[in-house]
């Protein structure tokens, strides 16, 4: 029988901490159980010291890597909105907040080691090579050690890889991919997975493809080094954990990449 | 005819990045030209991501040592208003602060070697032992090398040390003291000296004689590693530059404590 | 038969809106459900437009009554901190908010009829005159018809009638209450009913008997025009059903103070 | 001697209460003793319950009428960045900010008369129908009386007449105008006038025309019932009391059109 399958390993991360003060937003240990990367919110678009640190130290306990998770500045939006900064703020805001959580991820015992942006900041850096440099330049200038959380495609990987970092590609369990491999838009059918097992299933499928697979079933071969799971969807627990137990149940391990 | 004097140094600090956004505060950049170390504003009670790049780059250009100068979350009251935290919750707000002045200094190239912490905050530590320890723990986990510019005197100094932590003992330049060498309260006669020649005079005969001048003309000896000047008071900059020019004119050199 | 008791009726107050942006706090649309008076945070300690126009709305859908529940400028804090601030800034805050609900009220076609003050504002009003007096002075300089509804005894009441305000008294449902028929504070046994039987039958009681249940079981005659329904603890659904249900089957029909 | 122009009179209006906290921004107190309409931002974009109620009182001291001046919610932008809200999410933005402005101002004794939209806001109004609509439809449902301040040509002032609201235009003292009446950008030559005579003097020729005069010096025939001049800009002071000057020397008398 063949063995290539059973050496498989993959890591799930997620955006967490993403509470702020009285409020939260998903279960946040629920999903340190399950994952073996936690993005950590940065204190700009959501998450506060507190949620920050309680988080840092849970995923240590947990054996949980952590990552520093920044966004726009933008509570209120959640830092979902496309806010119009020069590339220098984006620079100086990505740096902020990696050190942020670079002193929060030190004090709990769990240093970060990776970057990944959250939200518009995110389709910013996809949508223009600047936006993505400068969230390179931030992340080289604070600790050119950090591993660059990405798609496996678009600017943000390859600028990253020419700034000289690493670079882990993500794909996510619950989106949708296009004939291209892009997302598909959120206002178009099949940009979300519902049920746990079609969308652990289809994990599976890319993890042991090593690629993406599109709307129409084709694997586009992609390097492939975590899936995201969402935290604060309804359902996430459920999906999140019904990836892990589907991959470990085929003899895929869950391993932080970094 | 006797040296001494003529061996004498002193740090000026000042605190600066207190701007926010659109906001100005002071003229940190007439200010920078005097002092010898800059106490940069990490964006809780003032600064924002831009400011404190202009400043801690500024600052390397002009020789000027940084600092990280964290307050309360309190950008309405500028951090002067005392709201209940725990310690718990000071240690990780400090620790935040820190490391986002850390990232962005470093980003500058002008790394923050000191914290010192900010009006209701110092305030807090200087009244309760348990707010001062929440301050050292923060230095101390996030990087134990950091010095704690603080009083000559009271709880902050010597939690400092008593953590391992260097500490270095600052005055005020504009400042009155009592009789037992605490701040004169600032309802009260004398709290606050307007007059440059005044103060600068003041303050070279506390760097000589090694102490803290009373309302009363007695100096009771202290150390004295650094004089603070204001930067957004009415006459900060004249203030500022009388100082210096009385401490130097008098064969004391300006240097950075760290 | 004696009809005394079917002509009862009596208040539920919620404070509802209590979300900002992407983050939910309680089930608005459930508690509204339930109460005739829906208490609208105003954006300050908790709220935005979004989510304040959108209750007013559903209030008016259902025939609930709606007030402005202004709180402390500290959303981090959920309006829980105690911060010092002056009468005058408290009066100023106080109508701010008031205003901006007004507008959102009127907007939504469910004008605001009165007020009820949040968290650390309400503690600072019933430990402090002055403070009452800043909120009461607020009220009336914006619209002198608003009713105030606050505690049946204290300061904010008899501030609030001297100056010529409507007042009407809450009670809370899943508090307990002193022997002096203040409520127990929050790290002492009794302070929380959980159970919704018990809560619901002691609120009967309590409508019943014109008063509040001390600990002891006894009662102090008191006004009673409202009870105030949690809408943000575990079990807060529940429990507010639940005192309807039993308000209801006991012929107390609910209904709005103002 | 011909007598209409001696009939003359023209509103002035500038932007205040732009302040926040600690923070200043122009000097409120010498432009108020200048104009006869004050903007007073609204807590979003900038300003605090402190300055706006103190803006309010002096404006009524000084004679001078209040209008609120709404932004976007964006304080470390200044209301200056295009952020992509709704049309629902700006009607209900503006109602918030209409009615703690009209709360203020009640309270300061000088109720608010008219409305004119910030930065970004008002850019984002003259760029889309759907934008300038939402704003007069939140001016409509909170208080029909409200004037609508604004340019005078473009969607915003001809939706807020579509809506039944009244309207008055305004042009700026220091602003260059296109061949086709509108604003030079900001990066073109031409943008700003700096001189205080040369603005003071074109600003005459713009009311005795009844235009906007272009930068290759046509009038252009438009409605203009008020000058806006700014509060902070470098000489800021000066430019205002130049053109009131210049004005009110040529027999055009200074007064509020609301």
């Amino acid at each position: 029988m063949p063995e290539p399958v059973a050496a498989l390993s993959i890591d799930l991360n997620s955006d967490l901490a993403e509470g702020f003060g009285a409020y939260t937003m998903g279960d946040d240990e629920a999903i340190l159980k399950i994952v073996s990367s936690a993005n950590v919110a940065c204190g700009l678009h959501a998450g506060d010291p507190e949620i920050m640190a309680r988080v840092f130290g849970l995923a240590k306990q947990l054996g949980v890597k952590a990552g520093a998770h920044p966004g726009l500045p933008d509570l209120w939006g959640f830092g979902r909105r496309v806010i119009p900064f020069s590339t220098g703020e984006i620079e100086r805001l990505v740096a902020y907040q990696i050190g942020a959580a670079q002193a929060l991820s030190v004090y709990s015992g769990n240093p970060i080691t990776y970057v990944k942006v959250h939200g518009a900041l995110s389709h910013m850096a996809h949508a223009d090579v600047q936006i993505a440099t400068a969230i390179g330049r931030a992340m080289k200038a604070v600790d050119a050690r950090l591993v660059c959380l990405t798609f496996p495609n678009g600017p943000m990987r390859q600028v990253a890889q020419d700034l000289g970092l690493r670079v882990a590609a993500e794909i996510f369990a619950d989106r949708g991919y296009t004939e291209e491999g892009a997302l598909v838009p959120r206002n178009q059918p099949g940009a979300l997975l519902h049920d746990p097992k079609v969308a652990a299933a289809r994990a599976l499928r890319m993890v042991r493809g090593g690629g993406v697979e599109t709307l129409s079933g084709r694997m586009l071969p992609m390097k492939v080094e975590s899936i995201c799971v969402h935290s604060d969807t309804p359902g996430a627990v459920e999906l999140a954990a019904e990836v892990r137990r589907t991959l470990e149940a085929a003899g895929v391990s869950i391993r932080a990449f970094a």
